[in-house]
């Protein structure tokens, strides 16, 4: 499919395949497992540095900023999904290979979101 | 100073000698730093077993009850401190002997608090 210039640019108008679901649902839950894991670790590492009060709060306050940020980022709506997608590449929690089998429009859309 | 059933009831128009006030702030300090090490050590308690990300937000949601819970209690007004010593004794925070010094008046007022 051909997308116009504003349909590309909201990437809303996408048709995704059964088969392009379970790509970007898997790729999707990996990145979250990834982000996920790492505020394990650092929850656990910084739990155990504590030695005054005023780290908990500071414990709590990494808490809910994180909790928010991955609650804004990781929307699975497939009107914004290859925008999130896209996201979680230039972010790092991605790569392009874990996106292989979505169609070459999608991968495009995506592409320009990881590199601007 | 003998006093009336209302001021006896709402504790507000005690009089504090600078001695006083040193016995109360010593015991307040010693039943807040209590609650926090508390905090400190079940924090790291909690926070050392979490293996699942939805144990990350109950750590969370345990600091924040807590920050809460201890703003709300550790209330160092002299119009609501011998309620607030009543209640820290009640909780196990305080005994009586960590007042000494206190006026009979007072201490039958935070006896009073600390039983009922």
């Amino acid at each position: 499919m051909k997308t116009s210039p504003s349909e590309f640019r909201f990437g809303r108008d996408f048709t995704w395949s059964h088969a392009e679901k379970a790509i970007a649902r898997k790729a999707f839950n990996l990145a979250l497992g990834r982000e996920l894991d790492a505020v394990i670790r650092e929850a656990k590492h910084r739990a155990s540095k504590i030695t005054q009060p005023s780290e908990l709060w500071d414990l709590e306050h990494y808490l809910t900023g994180r909790r928010q940020s991955i609650d804004r980022t990781y929307d699975y709506r497939y009107s914004v999904l290859p925008r999130v997608l896209g996201d979680l590449i230039r972010k790092g929690r991605l790569t392009e290979d874990d996106l292989h089998g979505l169609s070459e429009d999608k991968l495009a859309y995506i592409h320009q979101v990881a590199t601007h």
